[in-house]
Order: C-alpha cells, then sequence, then structure tokens
C-alpha cells in the first residue's frame, strides 16, 4: 500500500478496513477519534468507542518529516520501522511491559495498538512527588530482559550479527550524535541556556579540554558498540505508570547500542527529578528525595542481579558458556563481574552526558521547567553539571551506586 | 552466471571470454596454469605466458567449502564477496600496498589480479632473518590509512553505518571467535599442545580465572566494536615483501571491527618471531632480534604519528570535527590522546589473544615448527604465553610500547 497520511476525517475508513481492528469494536457508529498534540515526531489519535470507553485503541503514525516542524523538516519514516522491530522484541521478551500491538504497517509507518489510557507518564508523576514502590522492579526488569537477550551472551554469533544489521536506525542515531553528544558542548546556535546560568559554569562544561574528551569517548562508544537492541531513548517521559503496571513506550530511537546508554537515560532523568525535588527543606521533599535516590540504587542493584541471573541460567548449557568451558570453576563469574562494571561505568558516562544536555542543550525537562524562578533554576542546573562532569569523568572509578548516590547528595548540599 | 568451480581444465576458456582480462596476454597459445596448493580455505592459480613471463596473473576463486576440507565441510563463498570489498577499499586508501585487481566476480566468488611473483612471505623472510629496511614504514601507513579513512573520525555517521552493513562477514567471524578466543583456552579436542609443554604452563592459562575473563573480554570487543574496516588476519604471512615493496593481501576475513584486531596481529606474529630468535647467542641472532622490536616500537609509533597527522588534517575543518568546535584550543588533543591510549591497550589485548591460540591452538606458526626439538620449542611456548598473558591483563597500564619490548627481553631472560 503507497503511503498516505491519515487524519481525522479519514482514519475511520481506515480502520474499518483493518481485519485485525473490526473486532475490538463492536460497531464504529460512535466512536470518536481524538488526535494528540504532544508528540513533536509522529501524529496520534486515540479512539474510542463512546458507549464504551474499554473498546478504545492508539494510533501513531510517523510522516516523512518532522510533525512539529513541517514537511520541510525531513526525517525518513525509517523510525517506524525501528519502533515496530523493537516494540516486537520487547513485548517477546517482556510482555506485558510494553502497549499490545494490534496491527502494524511498515509501509503506511502506523502502529495501532493498546491505549494506556490508565496510565500516567512517569515524569509526570514524579514531579507530583507520586511514590511507585513497583518502579525499579519493573524497569530493571525490563532493562535486564531486552538488554541481555539481544546480547552476544544469549544469541548465537551470526543471529546476533542479524539483529544488528536489522536494526538500524541512522538517522534517528544522527540525532542523539548531534542533539546530545555535540551541540550542548559546543555552545551551539541551537542550545537554550538559562540566562541566570553563569557564563563560568558553562565554560566549565564546554571549555574544559578533559571534560571535551569524556563526552566525545560517550559519543564514539554510542557509535561503536551494537551489544543489545536498545530502547533508544529511555528516559521518564517513555515510561508510564499506574500504582500496579509499568510500561515502557515510544522505542523509535531503538537501535543496536550499548547497553549502559539506556540505563544512563533513566539514571540521568531520575537525578534531574531529585535534583528538583531536594532544594526544598520540607519533610516531604526530604522523604521523596531519599525515594528516589533509594530508587537509583534499587534499580542498579536489581538490574545487575537479574542481568547476572539470566546470564548464569542460560550457560547452565555448556553450548552456551560465552567464554567456553569453565576449567578452574570461576572464570565466568570473574568475567561476569568486569562486565558489568564495564557497564556501570558506560552507564555513568551516559547519564552524565543526557545530564548536561538537559541543561545546555535545546532539549529542557519539566522537572526543573516548571520552576519560573531562573535563579532557583540556574542554582539546580548547576548542581547538575558538577555532579555530570565528575561522575563522566570518574566514571571508570566508581564501583557502585551508592557512591554516586553520595556525590548527588555532596553536590546538592555545596 | 551460475557458480561453477574453475580448474585447470576450464580456467583458459573463462579468462579468455573476459574482455577486462583479454589484454593481459598477447596470446592465450603457451600460456601455463599452475594451481597453487598452500591456501586451505581457497583455490589458486597462477597463469604465466611461457613466453613473456611479465604476462601473469593471480587467480582465486572461493568454493562453497574449506579447500582443504572437501565438501562435508560447506562454508558460505561470502568470504569473497568480504575480500573483494576490502581490496577495493585498500586499493582506493592504499594504492600499490595491495595487489592490482584485474577483473571480481561476486557470482562465481572469483578474484583475478596482479600476480606477485617477485615478491615472498614475510615470515619466510623474519624467519630466514632478513632485514626489511621499508616494513614499519609501509605496515604503518597501510594501518593508519585504512583504519582512519573507515573510522567516524573520517566518514559521515549514515556512511560509516552503511559500510558496517556492508561488510559483515560472518562465517569468518565465528571461525576467528572459536578458533582465536575460545576453543585455545578450553582445553577443546581441536588444541594442539606441544608435548613438551608442561600442563601447569597450559593451566596458568585455562585454569587461571583473571585471564580467562579478559580473554573473553578481547573476545566481546572483536563481536561489539565496528569501528572500522579491518584486514581481518593481519599476520605476517598476509604481507609480501621485497627490499622495495609491501604488499598486504588475502582480507578475506575482512570485516567492521576493532583497529587494535589488526594492529595486535601483526605485532603478534613479530613477537613469535622475535622468540624464535632471541634465543640464540650469535651476533646475527642477537642484531636480528634487535631490529625486531625496533621494528615493533617504529610500527606502533608511526602508526600513531600517521593516524593523528590524517585526523588532524581532517580536522582543519570545522565540520570534520568529531566532538564538535574546540571551544579551549586543546580539547581535540586530549580526545586523540585518550583515544589512541584505547587503540593501544586493545592492540596489546588482541596481540595477546593471538600469541596464546599460535601456541594452544590448532594453528601453529612456521617460525616455532622449524624446531624440531620440542623441549626448545617448549621452552618458546612457555615464554610466549608468559608475556601474553602479563600483558593482557596489564593492557590497559601500558602506556608506550618500548615497555612491551622490555616485556619480551625480560620473559626471554628468565
Amino acid at each position: 500500500m503507497e503511503y498516505y497520511q491519515l487524519n481525522q476525517a479519514n482514519l475511520i475508513d481506515y480502520l474499518k478496513s483493518l481485519h485485525e481492528i473490526q473486532p475490538r469494536f463492536s460497531s464504529f457508529d460512535n466512536v470518536l477519534v481524538q488526535e494528540i498534540n504532544d508528540g513533536n515526531m509522529n501524529y496520534a489519535f486515540v479512539v474510542i468507542n463512546t458507549l464504551d470507553v474499554n473498546q478504545s485503541i492508539f494510533v501513531k503514525q510517523a510522516p516523512p518529516y518532522i510533525k512539529v516542524l513541517g514537511k520541510e523538516w525531513p526525517l525518513t519514516r525509517q523510525r517506524m520501522t525501528a519502533e515496530i522491530n523493537a516494540l516486537n522484541y520487547q513485548s517477546r521478551v517482556c510482555p506485558g511491559m510494553v502497549p499490545e500491538v494490534y496491527y502494524q504497517s511498515e509501509a503506511l509507518s502506523v502502529l495501532i495498538m493498546q491505549n494506556l489510557n490508565q496510565h500516567a507518564i512517569l515524569r509526570t508523576e514524579l514531579i507530583q512527588g507520586r511514590y511507585l514502590p513497583r518502579l525499579a522492579e519493573d524497569l530493571s526488569t525490563f532493562l535486564a530482559e531486552t538488554l541481555f537477550y539481544s546480547s552476544d551472551f544469549a544469541l548465537p554469533s551470526a543471529e546476533k550479527k542479524a539483529m544488528v544489521n536489522k536494526s538500524g536506525n541512522q538517522d534517528m542515531c544522527k540525532i542523539t550524535e548531534d542533539f546530545i553528544f555535540t551541540y550542548p558542548f559546543e555552545h551551539h546556535e541551537m542550545n537554550d541556556y538559562n540566562p541566570a546560568l553563569s557564563q563560568s559554569v558553562i565554560d566549565s562544561v564546554q571549555k574544559e579540554p578533559n571534560v571535551r574528551a569524556h563526552v566525545a569517548q560517550m559519543k564514539y562508544v554510542f557509535m561503536n558498540k551494537p551489544e543489545a537492541l536498545l530502547h533508544g531513548d529511555f528516559h521518564t517521559s517513555s515510561v508510564m505508570v499506574n500504582p500496579g503496571q509499568t510500561f515502557v513506550i515510544d522505542p523509535e530511537f531503538s537501535f543496536a547500542g550499548p547497553m549502559g546508554f539506556d540505563i544512563g537515560a533513566l539514571i540521568a532523568n531520575l537525578y534531574l527529578n531529585y535534583f528538583s525535588h531536594a532544594h526544598q527543606s520540607s519533610v516531604e521533599s526530604v522523604n521523596y528525595s531519599q525515594w528516589l535516590l533509594q530508587t537509583i540504587d534499587d534499580l542498579w542493584y536489581k538490574f545487575e542481579t537479574k542481568f547476572l541471573s539470566l546470564w548464569s541460567e542460560h550457560e547452565q548449557s555448556p553450548q552456551n558458556a560465552f567464554m567456553g568451558k569453565d576449567l578452574a570453576g570461576d572464570s565466568h563469574q570473574t568475567f561476569r563481574h568486569i562486565f558489568l562494571q564495564q557497564v556501570f561505568s558506560d552507564t555513568l558516562g551516559f547519564a552524565a552526558c543526557k545530564m548536561i544536555r538537559r541543561v545546555l542543550g535545546v532539549a529542557k525537562v519539566a522537572d526543573f521547567m516548571q520552576f519560573e524562578d531562573q535563579c532557583l533554576r540556574a542554582k539546580l542546573e548547576t548542581q547538575v553539571l558538577k555532579m555530570a562532569t565528575t561522575m563522566l569523568v570518574n566514571r571508570q572509578a566508581y564501583t557502585n551506586i551508592a557512591d554516586v548516590n553520595k556525590l548527588a547528595v555532596n553536590v546538592r548540599s555545596d
């Protein structure tokens, strides 16, 4: 089918034509199409049967340009192919943690899926100080399972290489290379600085050769380490939650990349939220800040434990052992420890880059933008930059997340 | 054209049918076809006009199996596609250092190229103690140019990713993963130990968890770092020399991998040759051993200098700068230094794995096999394993090749 743009006028007819979708509605007579305008890249619609709101779907379509910027900003529809590929993979290894896909079309770059109308965006919940007791448990499971099962530890060599080749998403990777790893560090015209942020603080990132060199290293690792199929944009607006469920959404940046990039994105955004609470002295804020640090701690340790557990279980069958037979009995353990230390150090490096770009780059986070007081924001942004540059250049020296949490606490108290 | 096997009977007719080849021979009446039997994987023929020996070509064909093992050992012909791809690339960036290609056919998995009949295999020359004054200069040029121009520093992001996708060679990579990084370390039935080599020495590799873990790390890097288009099997039998020229041949293992894998292969084989000379006390041997170490030293420093020079020249144009604008003036230099230190440490890690596999694995080197005395060989093999395990586990700590040379000298004197 040739590509055409779905809209409020033609969507119902399109849905009626799909036998995968027909049974989801008892009738199309009273369905309502609502366009969702908060995405930047893609068109999105919620379709609901007004006579039975349990009958609803979510429709997403990638146009051959960036939606909010218009047709003068072309962008290939490869991103939807990547999202479909990622969602299929994630739902296979982590069923129940990604929206159920009802229908997909690469030709139209369309995904039709479960409408998550009982869930809120994680970032919004964190800004409002909501406790989410399942968060670390669920997201560590998602990370451990998606990263392990697409790695060389789980897949035979040829299958892994085929996965990497199939998972190219070069236009979206280029956006990340530019907007996360390059522009924020070179005083680019697309950057957006808080006027109250001092030049010397900006310079402590952009004009510090050691910081710049380590950022360049992380960019290089991002481009040269296809170790697992990533979500690719795993911040706190890519997660939807309610007290009982956690869903991961929007993997349109998915590609085969370094494990630490997904984990680091999540941790970076949790630290950003931490700084947005930790400057307040109310009991609520103190307790919530403490819960955030505990969640980060849990997230890493639960990820590590689950990843190791999947790995050792998989290698119970000797022919699955990545390094071959373990003649001494503790060679596997030694390697696994070294390996996870490397993932940890990548995680810190990527988290740092992501934190910095949210301060100096064009894309800000609501966690900070909620504050109209520019001076307050500048204070928090300065803390973020200080923490990020420290963890970036020392990432190989950190051996546990508790010490990174201590760094956050110390930076906040300075 | 459908694949068929070339042989002495049908080769002339095939050559006559190729308009690219016709002009290379004044007549086909007196051409002689000679099958070359020293390759394991592929069929090879030299075709010479007996009336004018300057009219000669080299014909190589990959059958869909391993030639020496026969049709019961199938192997895809992808290796010839990879070799053609690599040769085209190498001749573009390093003309005059690879055989000139006269004709290529992916359908028949055939390469027809310059017959290097005025050149000898480097390994043979080194075993005979021949001085090759151009060696470090030429091979450092080859490494710097092929590795730089296929990296993310030279290629735009999308072009680099396209190169990586095009350069898959999964069957040959699997051979490397198994025969270099796995079997030699797990007491595999395909291993081949010198009966005079003591079990405790073998155990110091196979049963040492730290060594095993670091080998596994190198295997993982081999599989997860497509930073440049490699030769893929860059030992001293993949180089042909005479006093005035150096040619690199046989890139059938070519794939997008870590730079240090090519440099490490070469250095490993030079160190193996070093140990084969350095145990002898004649003036000739002492001098030659010294020349080998100096060549290794030159090779690394010349590579580093040339790579840095290509890099800084390329980044004279600000839009080519990998990290973006250098606001402080020395950020580029800082990154380049860190980057090359990483390539150096990868080089040592890969060199170590390659040295070990030549002792414990199935594929031996003539440098050692020339000695019929098993005890002498065991002594040299013990030195190799000691040096290799030391440089492997400490590879991040070495900052210059002179210290690695010192390690070689010390190990030999033990």
